[in-house]
């Protein structure tokens, strides 16, 4: 096993001998990650081969999760992400990747005590900013509880799952060029490095999170940025009248961005070269669209292109920035900007390797929006979580000491 | 005399004790900064208390320049700007602050030629990109060559003339509170501290450049980013249908950008304690604007206002992570992103102080828009500076290895 499982699972191991009171906690087994955005669910559906006992209630939950792709008019099951024959504790089972708005979290309380979830179990493992503002919702509405996690850890815990059990989560682009969408996903075996250890993990999600992890439970927040996925999703929405992110992604993969952005070539005329700048580089984001001339010409999906070029290359420079002053040369992008979004994977792959000149890799993970919700269904597993709930830790009391220094902007 | 003015004076001296054919250059003295969007001019006006000699054609572009304050259709001069009582090597006079759309270049090399410039200097001394960009223009069209000067060079001598010579040049904030339009204005001696060295230039045109200074002659551009002015501008004339700078900095000065920013007590119900964010941060920069019924409430101000908090924050930020990597404590914004931009000014000097905890001082210039067309009319008084006008010196070269690690970003 690598270093890095080991060390977990010594963690692990400790936290569980010290407890007294070791059992496993009623099914069904939730983890849930309440963003700015989307809410996320990990569902673990257990296997029944071994003729085990299924109260009536968890059968009903199990069937209504697993015979759907769709719930409600917003829920969505993410079949292509499912992981069947996992090992949680003992028992096999598949984890279920479920999402839907955040906006339509009262529908969801609505559907939870229509299904009489309360009924199994009084707690919910939650992680994300939704477990603080819906807390006192679920508990008046629905009588249940949320175990509030802290979502920078469970989203560490998620990765290091992932990346144990599935050898092709983990990828990187051998050779990235953000104008080939046929760029080869190489499978990046985290856990099978004993230099595992230390990465920058960038969580790309409504806004971003820059989290510098030099060992298991051994990280802090260095950095942030209120540009993401959010930003991403409302400019475009402003500009082009799209409805949905896939509109929006699908919108900036046809459109071209010079038609919006002045390169360096547009103010130098050609290269500037005192500065190595090449003259196909961004000078001015949107630096076109102050002609009205430029804007007549501009389609709506030139403008989404631009708002994605824009964005991504933003996170990528902070990022960049970030690893460079902590001395890390591996980045791990996770978050939902990244869902069915190739042009930000690729430009990213490709900004890292050419202004780092190579030295700086970037990494990506299948299941990029969903290592928190995951995380959050490992602590339920784990009885010791309640006390840890609110991860007074050493670790922690340093994040907060550097955030405070950079973060998310002010206004 | 401070260190600063000391080391720059010992330079040029040096400098002009190795000329061998050292003289005056002929009138008129102009200095050119032909940027992204803006062409900035110097013109050094003499005065004639002497009773000089001022030959027919030299008087009619000065009596044409200082008698209007707008020329043609675009054509501007910043009459609060300008300085009377200037020397320059021995001869006094007024400097004049001129800018037009280099959109425009080809009707100023239009009136160039009507006042048949031609006649009197074979040569303009130009930085900026589009020195690079109209130098065939000019000598086609004109039969002038351009001299073409570094641009950051230019603007970090015109720094350190205005601050010489200008007591009130450099300012600070010392209670920036953004919210508040009656913030104080403090002189900042740049000149009269032993230590006005290291400091960070940050410059906010068309695109951000970020120059880490050392000492006279002693710098490199160690960042950069495309999300600058001219971003502010092209997006708000997209978003609110406005027409120029003016307009979209008046509509910012109204608006409110919480109608169109989610913030952290929007997604965590209150402030993110975890990590010392306040719930009045921006989580989501234009996070609101993915929801439909968001999107009918916000108006054209509120658009504005948050598109310049955005880009103003980001900016600040990145400048702070710069600051901090260099080991440097004081920050000089710069470029005409920040004229008439009072709620800029007080964003970055709130934005440095509270995240940086009163460790980083912003420092701002009232000629923020002009030190680099400053800088290239210095440039013309020294014959030197033909010799030197690739800027070929091992400093140069530092800035542009560096560059190559971080700038402007990709596309």
């Amino acid at each position: 096993a690598a270093m890095a499982s080991r060390q977990l699972s010594e963690t692990k191991l400790r936290r569980r001998s010290m407890s007294t009171s070791y059992r496993l906690p009623p099914l069904p087994w939730f983890g849930m990650d309440i963003g700015g955005t989307l809410t996320k669910l990990v569902y673990f559906e257990p296997s029944l081969d071994n003729a085990e006992e299924e109260r009536e209630k968890v059968a009903h939950i199990r069937k209504y999760l697993t015979s759907n792709v769709a719930y409600g008019t917003t829920g969505l099951r993410d079949v292509y992400l499912e992981m069947p024959n996992v090992s949680f504790l003992g028992r096999s089972g598949t984890l279920h990747f479920i999402r839907f708005p955040t906006c339509s979290m009262s529908i969801f309380i609505d559907m939870a005590k229509d299904k009489n979830l309360k009924d199994l179990a009084d707690m919910i493992c939650a992680t994300g900013g939704g477990a603080y503002k819906f807390e006192s919702d679920f508990q008046s509405r629905l009588g249940m509880s949320l175990l509030k996690l802290d979502e920078l850890e469970c989203l560490l815990n998620g990765l290091i799952f992932l990346a144990e059990r599935h050898p092709l989560e983990c990828y990187y682009l051998p050779e990235p060029d953000p104008s080939r969408s046929d760029c080869v996903r190489q499978p990046y075996s985290l856990t099978r490095q004993s230099d595992c250890y230390p990465f920058l993990a960038v969580n790309i999600g409504s806004g971003v999170s820059i989290i510098a992890v030099r060992g298991p439970r051994d990280w802090n927040r260095v950095s942030g940025t209120s540009l993401g996925g959010g930003t991403f999703l409302g400019l475009c929405c402003l500009l082009t009248g799209c409805e949905t992110f896939e509109d929006a992604i699908a919108l900036a993969e046809r459109g071209d961005s010079n038609k919006v952005d002045k390169l360096v070539m547009d103010i130098y005329g050609g290269d500037y070269e005192l500065f190595g700048l090449r003259g196909d580089l961004v000078a001015s984001s949107f630096g076109h669209m102050m002609s009205v001339d430029k804007r007549a010409e501009a389609k709506p999906e030139d403008l989404a292109r631009a708002t994605l070029v824009m964005l991504t290359n933003n996170i990528g420079s902070i990022a960049r920035m970030c690893a460079s002053t902590q001395g890390i040369d591996r980045v791990i992008f996770t978050g939902n900007f990244l869902r069915c979004n190739e042009l930000s994977v690729r430009l990213l792959a490709h900004a890292m390797d050419y202004w780092s000149r190579g030295s700086i890799k970037a990494l990506f993970v299948q299941h990029e929006g969903y290592l928190g919700a995951l995380g959050s269904l490992m602590e339920l597993v784990d009885p010791d979580s309640i006390n840890n709930a609110y991860c007074t830790s050493e670790s922690a009391q340093t994040a907060s000491d550097d955030s405070q220094k950079m973060s998310s902007q002010n206004e």
